[in-house]
């Protein structure tokens, strides 16, 4: 067995199946491995962006990692801003990084750069394995490390000798474990949330998941606490028959006015909200003057197991749910990005999963998939666009039994459009809308955040994605998706009702008015 | 004058009239100071790839920097690996990104990351505006920089509050200088190519424009020495009536048979040869056993002025030149790689700019162009595949007289064909070729390199871009640029001649067999 099969033969050890490659010289003996070692899922993808964002999607999906197979350094910087996302998702991710033979480095090939470095401000864990016999437990070490603190990237990179020299399969993974908050920590937050004056519960992370928001909402309901969530969250569980969460908007105004008046402020898995963007006379921080901070758990905790000692000091675990706050919208939905988030939130079907990364356009669907059938929401956690096919892709590679909904900005589309390639190799089951307003809509609104009164031709034509029009169907089927337009509610409607009755994915160019 | 705006007009001071950009909205200021100040042309990508490698194309040809505009580390992290590409190149290019602004560091918010930290390894110059008052002058020590040791990649860190508050033009510039090699230095070649021995007169970098190549080949023919270059090489101007240089060969035993029996190596703006990749009992260093390394000159020092003054040494300056060592090949070409290589450069018009990322359907194109019609071939420096349509879209844009004729290979022109909207917005002359072969064909090659002797079915379908097949003609179609497909010599030869007499892109989609 070389290092390698070690490699190989440690992760699947661990639980981790599926890898998410895009190889070249340095790491042809793993590739070699998948055929000497069954049991691994290996899914190509025809840019490094790909992989770690379907890593991204795969794990939240799971809860488990899977691992990526990058190529040096180069490799690896097409992958990070998808590592990014990962990063700010909390999600686990092996990602895995071929290196030159170690001999090899200091003849400073074309190809050799620092990868460590460059790996760095996206990993939680770096590791240079330091030779063959060692690979299968770093294997084992990166799998560990990407599971602590509620999920991490760790980075393994693999010299090529590592590889080709013989290996020794890695130690038992000890899953990390993690602990609820303490005693004491429970009963500041039960006084802060006992005590007059307004309060927020604001919970992110795992405590999104039904049961722990359930647990939140009976507090809410008992203590007349907000429940509240970040903006951008790794996986909401919600639809009907859910627990309800305020989402804290985007806009730095709506943001504010979100959370005005609040005066204590009990965080459970979630941050201290800050600006997304640092504007002219804007704040940095958005917790209001005065108001007290409670971090109660942040993603070390088991928050599930806090919220229910919480839930438990209130005595609140059998407070009657609020319903949610707003009505469905009646009426026939107009054919404008509300009326058609409208409708897609009407589709969608049980247990789908809605990888969200519509930005403008998707503006209101939060609120009218509070009425939808039950269901994943996955959104931008990091910002760095180009995050939903490959996260689509990754989510349905997780979940074949499911049906994911990727909700794509034509702009953000763009980024790592080579996803759905992807998606017809494995015949995956996304049905992708990409809503073509033909420019990067969202920064028309951000220029005038920062100050710019007006915008001037070279601007405007900075913001455009016009002349050409891109056309999404041809780009889809050049990749070997099957692809049509709607330009109106009637054809939408019947493009997701017979893309949702077949399987494998499918791409609908929804072309809104400008 | 905003610090923005300061920046602007001091690019402009400098010569730097060329902004490859991707903006956010930390960037929206400089976008917004495009339309204040005239004379800055800014070209829009749809992917941060794009833009660093557009830079790159740009300045291999005009020996400025084009500026890029990038947003956040993200931003930057997506256009790493064509500034890897550059760096190699050693290509001036003023890599300008975003930051948030500098009061909003502290709270990390979701999109911030360590820039400086990601630029890094792919710059040679990496420094963050203090204030809107300095942005100025750090421009232009940033262009400074970038033309600095013959050109490389300097990454300037604009904060958003130094695009907003107050600004200040920075000072005049003052283009870095550099000189020919010492005396003694070009003494000691000098004796060293007269020695009786295989001597090699290696060349790179600026040594391989016409003027320098000719006194070089002059050398040659005087001394008996062989005139070499590097396999990988920003810019070699070629071509009927050019002097020629052989080309180390990219495959590990074909480059040991090149250097094999070299005595006395003599570098001019090359390093002394080392294997692209280390494979298993293979070497590191190509320099042959016992060979003397004598590095006359690198990038920092005017390589034509060396060379000149070695041939006044040497009294080789009107030694005669030898003509190419390879005669035209004759009868019909055939429809294979062979074939069609003849046919492309056949067809190159007068003063074509060749980008060359053909990678295996490439390998006998340097042959054959020794006597194509005068022009300029430009390569992958850095091996980060992705870099031939940007690339070649920054050369059209320095050389809008010229065609650009892109090689590239169906999976490297995958990494960013988002490269060709941009083209068509800019209707730019490139005509694409794209050697579809279906599958990563260069990795068969290195699985056995590697010493893998068999090739399983997963590993098969991870080097395979089939099942779907890629469809070029529908994804250029999708981005505004007119394609068409190649089965056949005369079909690839009538398309070729239509769209160089055409303006504006064009793509071919050659369909190799396999």
């Amino acid at each position: 067995m070389n290092g390698a099969e070690s490699l190989v033969r440690s992760l699947l050890n661990c639980g981790v199946n599926t890898c998410f490659a895009n190889p070249g010289t340095s790491e042809m003996h793993f590739v070699a491995a998948l055929d000497r070692v069954p049991g691994m899922r290996c899914v190509p993808s025809l840019f490094e962006g790909v992989a770690t964002g379907a890593a991204d999607g795969y794990g939240r999906m799971l809860d488990k990692p899977a691992a990526t197979l990058l190529h040096l350094g180069p490799g690896l910087a097409n992958g990070l801003a998808n590592l990014h996302n990962a990063r700010r998702a909390g999600t686990p991710v092996v990602n895995i990084v071929g290196e030159h033979a170690s001999w090899h480095l200091t003849a400073d090939a074309p190809l050799h750069t620092d990868i460590a470095a460059l790996a760095g401000p996206m990993s939680r864990w770096v590791h240079t394995s330091a030779g063959s016999l060692q690979l299968g437990q770093d294997a084992v070490d990166a799998v560990h490390a990407s599971m602590a603190k509620g999920g991490q990237v760790a980075t393994l990179i693999a010299p090529a000798d590592a590889a080709w020299q013989p290996g020794a399969v890695g130690g038992k993974l000890e899953p990390p474990t993690c602990a609820p908050a303490p005693a004491e920590a429970i009963g500041a937050a039960a006084r802060a949330l006992l005590a007059p004056g307004r309060s927020m519960l604001m919970v992110g992370g795992r405590a999104l998941r039904a049961p722990a928001l359930e647990v939140a909402a009976r507090i809410s309901a008992l203590t007349g606490a907000r429940l509240a969530c970040p903006t951008s969250n790794a996986r909401i569980e919600r639809g009907s028959g859910r627990a309800a969460v305020e989402r804290m908007p985007y806009p730095l105004s709506r943001a504010m006015a979100f959370m005005q008046g609040v005066e204590r402020l009990i965080l459970v898995g979630a941050r201290a909200p800050v600006a997304f963007f640092g504007y002219p006379d804007g704040p940095s921080s958005l917790v209001p003057p005065g108001c007290q901070v409670i971090e109660l758990a942040n993603t070390d905790c088991d928050l599930l197991a806090t919220l229910e000692l919480l839930a438990q000091r209130l005595d609140a675990r059998t407070a009657p749910l609020h319903p949610a706050s707003t009505a469905p919208a009646e009426g026939e939905p107009r054919w404008d990005p509300d009326g058609i988030m409208r409708t897609v939130a009407g589709l969608l079907p049980d247990q789908a999963i809605l990888v969200d990364e519509a930005l403008t356009s998707g503006h209101t669907l939060f609120q009218h998939t509070v009425h939808a059938a039950p269901h994943d929401h996955l959104q931008l956690t990091g910002g760095a666009i180009g995050m939903g096919l490959p996260v689509a892709t990754g989510a349905a590679v997780a979940c074949p039994s499911r049906k994911v909904i990727s909700l794509e900005g034509d702009g953000s589309g763009m980024y790592t459009a080579q996803a759905l390639w992807t998606q017809a190799r494995e015949r995956l089951n996304v049905l992708t809308l990409v809503f073509a307003n033909r420019g990067y809509q969202i920064l028309r609104g951000e220029m005038a955040g920062m100050g710019v009164s007006t915008q001037g031709p070279q601007a405007s034509r900075m913001l455009d994605i016009e002349d050409p029009e891109l056309d999404w169907v041809r780009l889809a089927n050049a990749m070997g998706v099957e692809a049509a337009t709607a330009s109106s509610i009637a054809q939408l409607r019947g493009l997701m009702q017979s893309a949702l009755a077949k399987s494998g994915p499918f791409l609908i160019e929804v072309r809104l008015n400008r």
